[in-house]
C-alpha cells in the first residue's frame, strides 16, 4: 500500500483552507566555506516569524544525491512518488509552452539539426538559431498533412520545437530519432508493438521536413526525443478530497497543475497578480498552489545577490498571504538551485509549515542550517501533503 | 524503479575522483552511561578538520535495529539494497578466505561435528579444534573424488571449512544439514527442483567424509550450511558509470569488492601498503574503495582502548588521502563495532563526506553524537553512492 492509496481512505472534508508557496529552486549554498546561502543572506522577517511559529525542516525531492527537474519536483510537492508517476520529455515539453495536451496526443520535442551532402548530422542544435527563425521554420513544417492523424508543431525557442500528434490508435513507444552524436544520421523511428502505425506516421513526417527543410542550411534537418502521452495520474481530488487552484506565472508550471487536476487562474503575470487572485479566488477553492520562479531563475543564472533579492521579495508576500488566515501555509522549494551552482541540485530543500497544530521546535529564522534541526528533520518531498492535510485536520485516524 | 534503475541511467562520465575510506566496526559506545564512544574518545585532527569542511551524518546500514554482516555492511555502502542482494553463507565464507569462486561454483560451509555411535551429534563445533588440526582433517576429505563434478574442500579456522562443487547443471537449492541442535543426526540433503542431483552429490561426499573421519573423534562427521552461488549483481560500472577499485587487506574485503565489479590491488600487507597502491593506481581509476579492518577486530575484541588507537591511526592517514585532492572522501563504516558489545552492532554509523558543494553544517568534529546534527542527517547507507556521485557532479538532472 503507497501512502496515496492510504491517504484516499483517510481523508474527510472540512472547511479548513491549505496555501501551497513553492518558492523554485529555494535551497542554496554558501559561496564561500563557512558562509551562508542565499535563503540565509536574505532579510526574511516574515518568513523567519513563521519559522518561528510554525515546525520547519528540509524535504528531499526524490533520493538522496539526486537532483530533479522541475517535473518530479513538483509531482513530489503534490504527493507524488516521482519515480512511479514520470512524465515524458515530449508532454513536458507541451507543458511547458501551454499547450492543451489532451488524452489520444503523443507529444515529443523536436530540435533542428544541421545535416551535411551524405546526410549525416553535423550540429546537433543548428548552430542555435534566433527564436524568431524558430518560429519561421516552425510555419513551414506546419504545412505539412498525413492522412489519419491531426499534427500541431509548436516553436518552443532556438532550435527546439514540439511535435504533437493527435489521433486514435496512437502509440509512444518509439525511440528517439535523436542519435545524441554527430557524424551518423538520424535514427529511423521503430515502433515497439502498439506503436508501429506511429513510428511510420513520424518517419513520414521526418521524411517532408527534410524535403522542406533541403536549402534552409544550417537548420536543415530535424530530430525528435521523448515520444510520450500524458501520464495516468489520479487527481488530488481523488487523492486528497480537495479542490485545488493553481496561482501560476509560467506555463510550465500551470501545465503541471493541470496534470493532477488543479484548476489553473491565467492571465498572471506577477506575484502581485498571484496575490489578488489568491484573495479572488479565497472561497472557491480549499487548495492553492502558489509557484513563484524567480527564487530558481536568478540561482540559474549564477546570481547570488539576485536570488537574495527575489527572496526577499517573497517574504514582502507573506503577510499579505497570512491576512487569510489559511489553516496551513507552507513555504517550500521543488529542489535546491545554488547560484554557486548555477543549475538545479540535490541538496534539501529549506521547508516550512505553520498551522496551529504544530509542535514547537527551537527554528527561529528560515534558513537551511536552521531547518536542519527542525521537527520536520530531513523528510522525503512525497509526504509534505500528508502533513498539510493532517495539520488542516482532514485525514481520520488510520486503523481502529 | 529503484535508486540503482534511476543512477543508470543519470550517470556522466567525467575526471572527478571518489575516495570511500570504510572503517569496519566503526561505530561504537561508550563504556558508561554518559561517556564517550570510542571515536569520541580518539583524539581525531584530521578528521575533525575534514567534518568542519564536510557535510556529517549517520548512517543505518540496513534498517533500524538490524546489526549487518560484512556482507550487507558493504553491499549498502556500495549501494545495493541488502535486503534485495543477499550473498550466501558459503559465498561469503568462500570469499573470506580468498577462494576464486566461479560461476557454476556452488559454495558451502561446513562444520566439523562430534556424533555418537548412533551418529546423533553431540558437539555441533566438535570441542573447537585447533586450526593446525582443521588443515589435517581437510586434508583428508581433499581425497574424496566424485565423478562428473570438481571437489574443492578449504579450511577456514578451527571446526569451519569451506565446500566447493564445481560443475555444470549444479544447484544451490539444497537444504542444510546442520539440524541446528544436538542430539539427531545430521539430516540429509534434499534438492528442490534443479538441485536434486547436487544433493545426491552432497550425499555421497558426506558418507565419504564420515568414513574418512570414524576414526577422528571428537571430529568424527561434517554437517553443511547455506548452499549458495555467486550472487548475480551488476556492477559498479554498469550502475555508476565508475572505474572501481578496491584496496583492502583482508581477503573477504577484496572478495566483496570484486563481487560488485572492481579490480582489487593484491599483495596489501598494512595501511601504509594501501595509502602507497592509492597513490600509486590515482591515474587508473575514479573509485577507491580502502578498507580499514582494526576499528572492527578491537571492537570484537572488547577493548575499547585499542580500538580508540586503531582509529588514531586511521586519522594519521587522511593527510596523505587528502593530498592527491579527492573530489569526494567519504570516511564511514559498514557498521557499528562498540567494544561494550564486542560484537557487530545496529548503531547507526558516523559519516562524513567532503566535497566543494556541501552545505554547511554545524558538525566540527567527528563523533557519533555530533554527527546527528549533522546535514546528512541519519540516512539509509544504501543512498551514500548517490551522494558520492552527485557531489562529483557524476549525475545529470532527473526529469526535465
Amino acid at each position: 500500500m503507497t501512502h496515496l492509496d492510504l491517504v484516499k481512505t483517510l481523508h474527510e472534508p472540512n472547511e479548513t483552507k491549505i496555501v501551497l508557496v513553492v518558492a523554485d529552486g529555494l535551497g542554496g549554498l554558501p559561496l564561500q566555506p563557512g558562509g551562508r546561502t542565499e535563503l540565509e543572506t536574505a532579510n526574511t522577517p516574515h518568513l523567519d516569524q513563521a519559522a518561528r511559529e510554525g515546525v520547519c525542516g528540509l524535504s528531499i525531492p526524490v533520493l538522496p544525491g539526486i537532483a530533479p527537474g522541475s517535473g518530479p519536483g513538483h509531482l513530489a510537492l503534490f504527493g507524488y512518488d516521482p519515480l512511479e508517476y514520470q512524465i515524458g520529455r515530449g508532454i513536458l515539453e507541451a507543458l511547458g509552452i501551454g499547450f492543451a495536451i489532451g488524452p489520444n496526443d503523443i507529444a515529443v520535442r523536436g530540435n533542428f539539426c544541421t545535416v551535411d551532402a551524405q546526410g549525416r548530422i553535423i550540429d546537433r542544435r543548428a548552430g542555435r538559431p534566433s527564436t524568431e527563425r524558430c518560429v519561421e521554420l516552425v510555419n513551414k513544417l506546419r504545412q505539412i498533412r498525413i492522412p489519419g492523424v491531426e499534427i500541431f508543431v509548436e516553436p518552443v525557442r532556438e532550435h527546439r520545437f514540439v511535435l504533437v500528434l493527435r489521433g486514435e490508435g496512437l502509440g509512444d513507444e518509439v525511440n528517439d530519432t535523436d542519435p545524441q552524436q554527430e557524424g551518423v544520421p538520424p535514427l529511423r523511428a521503430v515502433g515497439r508493438p502498439g506503436s508501429e502505425r506511429t513510428a511510420e506516421l513520424v518517419n513520414q513526417f521526418v521524411e517532408r521536413a527534410a524535403t522542406l527543410l533541403r536549402s534552409e542550411a544550417p537548420t536543415n534537418m530535424i530530430t525528435l526525443r521523448g515520444f510520450s502521452r500524458h501520464p495516468k495520474i489520479p487527481t488530488m481530488q481523488e487523492i486528497y478530497g480537495l479542490k485545488p487552484v493553481a496561482l501560476a506565472v509560467y506555463p510550465m508550471y500551470k501545465g503541471l497543475a493541470r496534470l493532477v487536476g488543479m484548476d489553473v487562474v491565467d492571465g498572471l503575470k506577477s506575484l502581485d497578480d498571484q496575490l489578488a487572485a489568491l484573495e479572488q479566488h479565497w472561497g472557491q477553492y480549499d487548495f492553492f498552489f502558489l509557484h513563484y520562479k524567480y527564487t530558481d531563475s536568478t540561482g540559474e543564472d549564477g546570481n547570488f545577490e539576485a536570488k537574495v533579492k527575489a527572496i526577499e521579495n517573497l517574504d514582502q508576500a507573506v503577510p499579505r498571504i497570512r491576512a487569510l488566515k489559511p489553516d496551513v501555509l507552507i513555504v517550500t522549494g521543488d529542489h535546491s538551485t545554488p547560484s554557486k551552482l548555477r543549475s538545479h541540485s540535490w541538496h534539501p530543500v529549506p521547508t516550512l509549515l505553520v498551522a496551529d497544530t504544530c509542535r514547537p521546535d527551537a527554528v527561529s529564522a528560515f534558513g537551511e542550517s536552521a531547518c536542519l534541526h527542525g521537527g520536520l528533520g530531513l523528510f522525503p518531498a512525497k509526504y509534505l501533503m500528508l502533513l498539510a492535510l493532517a495539520h488542516a485536520r482532514r485525514l481520520a485516524k488510520f486503523g481502529a
